[in-house]
């Protein structure tokens, strides 16, 4: 154990080496790092108190707030894991969440919808009810958890309609945030305001970074522009989780220099918005921002900060992560063609909570698989091509329609796109691309094909190319089934 | 095993991350990220032929050398263990580290010494005998080895006279990295001129983080400074293993400005070296550069970087860390207080090489003790006293002679002090104090008593000073058994 740095160890650290500084502002409440581990110590003892042990899950359903993160800490004191869901699903949505992971410990916000749900002794009221049970926790210390014991689960990939709660451990989520340290050049006296959901891996990833460098963590129920402006004027804000519209109504929010931006270190965008702020040149700022990422990776897999200038749309890998693109078979394919986006590292998950079946699955010969499907460019960059939601069969070659469906889409007549495989008899399926075209564009079969097969392999390109007034979606991706149906889709790789 | 990231894992990463990128450059040798992969399995494999397998030792007798990295992250890829030992040492000493770790194979630079040591069939020739084994390495794969497996052993630690090897796992080495890439905001493109010995963790942990975050490694053999300045001017080096006098040198050598040094970031020091170079504003090197380290926490425990204004002399802990200030019986002490500083976390060695009892005193409870003292400040950050090699047991109370010789040596009078314990029939002990003046200065007991009781609370202070022309030595350390033998030390708690 002599290894091991848990959250709740790391909070303990800053406690001690950081007495004077800040580490949580949520509207009037102000807590130093003694503070708030005083405060997580006595909510892991009332939460022991009520029977959450090892193992359990504890769920908060509400808005961001300072409990977010203490209810975190505290389960990492405990061993216990923490799920903060997202509280704005339908009633049918948080039954299948609440059932799934059957918490000892509910701590909700008032909703039309929550309120509606069944309660009984497991539910703690956010509020008043949430500080009573702090204040009553009694003072105890915590025997040291093993940091690789999972301590948070985020609910994503609902790869057949319903999500799944992948687990993050102590480990994985210190190592991601120490990558965005890197990235970031995250300095003591990091402010970051948490203004995006917290259920969500991007604003939870710079919450946890900005704790692991001993920095001041400011929650806001929602974005509100006008919010974003006061608090970071009156908190001096490093950054704020904002981009492209975000950063716009922010901009119009402050239009005429009402508040101080100044202390916002960030990615520039527009005049206005540079002239407010303070444009960074850490590589996170300094090119263009983000990279690869998915929940089960901790957040970031790949950062285009890594890789300025580089041919890839994602950048390279974190420096505590592996990739490898690999063919159906797991085998890596070379530099230039598509595959799976597969991840080992000290960042990665521990699967997803009570899905033995699908663990056994995506984490197959020791690599994450993440079911999107990338490119590692001649100049070692990775590129992100889309999700790996069918594989066609067109004699011995694997063809990804995401990988077509973004070729026919760089076409400028093209709106949207889908493409399927269809049965074959000599290649088993042929490629058969549908296309809506913009308002007002032409283009012919002939075009489009020439157009891709300007682009990828040949063996890729649509040997059908119909159109179609719209595709129709599930989520933001194409409603495959649907297509087949209208289409002719079948005879996919692993189908009856 | 998917969370294992090993060396080998980083550099068969930024093999095909970093297809374009120099790896290593030494004299004539250029690697780019591939080569130098290629090269360390072809080593990898060679050294297995030769026997070596997991959990055996590599020893590298010589200067600086690619060879002291391709050895590392082949023995990273086998399993094996490797130890670049101090070349410079005796032949008793270098005879005492042989023995020790029985090593699978040897490769050694020509010295007297060495040249006169006993060769068999497990030493190889640096130069053309170590290429032509790499050259005759066979092209395989390897199985993954688990980064937790120790894969550096470095010799420090001479408790009893002997010296003992800190073995490092993969796991510490890539976490004391990324603490390094963190606070000196190390970026892709990074080149870092090995002029240090490799043998010591000042050099080596930079030597690595290079590796981590894809940048550059020169070697030179050793510090020369008109080579430097023509290597800094060459390869367009991002830091160099420079200090104090170091810098001196480097400045005389380049005066006149023959070489071209503005792409070293480091430092300021001189104006003629801040003339020379670009002032990097990191933490690392905006801060006093530095903090407190040691080879059992891979290097740095804690950084002056993360501490700007602090009051401890020794900054604030890595972000991977956590440092207790402990008494005797292994209890915390409050700030102020003196005691010894213990770690834990991700970038903590594995224990000494063949030291069970040595290993399970210093990691007794889950905390590395470090064998130094510090004192943890009221505003959080850590002040490093000194080695903590013997205490003081006054009536009830612990007194450590290095924190009464640190207030003795701050009085202006004073050149040197060491300070023991005599046997005392009321209080078991009595501090006492031998005293060295500066040539031509004065002080009396009664005020060198005062002066250190202004300092330290009081009944640390000594209750008799006796003054001598100097303070025997052991090394950098008072020889306390001499002291004691001349001035009636003993009765220490512990002792017969």
């Amino acid at each position: 154990m002599i290894h091991s740095l848990s959250l709740s160890d790391v909070l303990a650290e800053h406690a001690r080496s950081r007495p004077g500084t800040t580490a949580v502002v949520d509207g009037e409440l102000r807590l130093s790092y003694p503070e708030l581990d005083a405060r997580v110590s006595r909510l892991a003892g009332a939460l022991a108190g009520r029977g959450v042990g090892g193992g359990d899950r504890v769920v908060w359903l509400g808005q961001n707030s300072h409990a977010v993160l203490e209810l975190l800490l505290a389960c990492s004191r405990l061993g216990a894991v923490f799920c903060p869901a997202n509280w704005r699903q339908s009633a049918d949505e948080l039954r299948f969440v609440l059932q799934d992971l059957g918490p000892a410990a509910v701590v909700w916000e008032h909703s039309d919808t929550l309120g509606a749900l069944d309660h009984d002794e497991r539910w703690v009221r956010a509020g008043a009810d949430y500080e009573e049970l702090v204040a009553g926790g009694p003072a105890r210390e915590f025997p040291q958890v093993a940091d690789a014991e999972p301590v948070l689960a985020l609910y994503t990939a609902a790869f057949d309609g319903r999500p799944n709660a992948a687990l993050l451990s102590s480990a994985a989520l210190v190592a991601h945030a120490t990558s965005l340290l890197v990235v970031r050049q995250m300095e003591p006296g990091f402010t970051f305001l948490n203004n995006g959901p917290l259920f969500h891996v991007g604003t939870m990833m710079f919450c946890l970074a900005t704790l692991q460098i001993g920095g001041t963590n400011v929650f806001t129920p929602a974005f509100d522009p006008e919010e974003v402006c006061r608090l970071v004027d009156a908190e001096r804000v490093t950054q704020a989780f904002l981009f492209g519209p975000m950063i716009d109504a922010v901009v119009k929010a402050n239009a005429g220099g009402k508040y101080d931006l100044s202390s916002l270190r960030f990615v520039a965008a527009s005049d206005e918005w540079n002239a407010m702020i303070t444009v960074d040149d850490s590589p996170w700022c300094r090119s263009k921002m983000g990279g690869y990422g998915q929940t089960e990776v901790g957040g970031m897999l790949t950062f285009l900060g890594l890789a300025e200038g580089g041919a890839g749309y994602a950048g390279r890998p974190s420096p505590l992560a592996q990739v490898r693109i690999m063919g159906p078979d797991d085998v890596e394919v070379p530099a230039g063609e598509v595959g799976e986006i597969c991840a080992r590292g000290k960042t990665l998950f521990s699967g997803y909570f009570a899905r033995p079946d699908l663990n056994a699955e995506k984490l197959r010969n020791g690599w994450h698989h993440t079911g999107d499907l990338g490119r590692r460019e001649p100049d070692g960059t990775i590129t992100f091509i889309g999700p790996k939601l069918r594989m066609i069969k067109s004699g011995a070659e694997n063809v990804y329609p995401a990988e077509v469906e973004r070729a026919l889409k760089s076409h400028p007549a093209v709106a949207d796109a889908a493409v399927i495989g269809v049965p074959d008899p000599a290649w088993h399926q042929a490629v058969k691309a549908v296309v809506a075209l913009r308002e007002g564009a032409a283009a012919t079969t002939e075009e489009l094909i020439e157009h891709v097969r300007g682009q990828i392999a040949s063996y890729k390109k649509p040997r059908e190319v119909v159109f179609a007034d719209e595709i129709p979606k599930r989520g933001f991706t194409p409603d495959y089934d649907a297509i087949d149906a209208a289409h002719g889709g079948g005879n996919y790789p692993g189908s009856a």
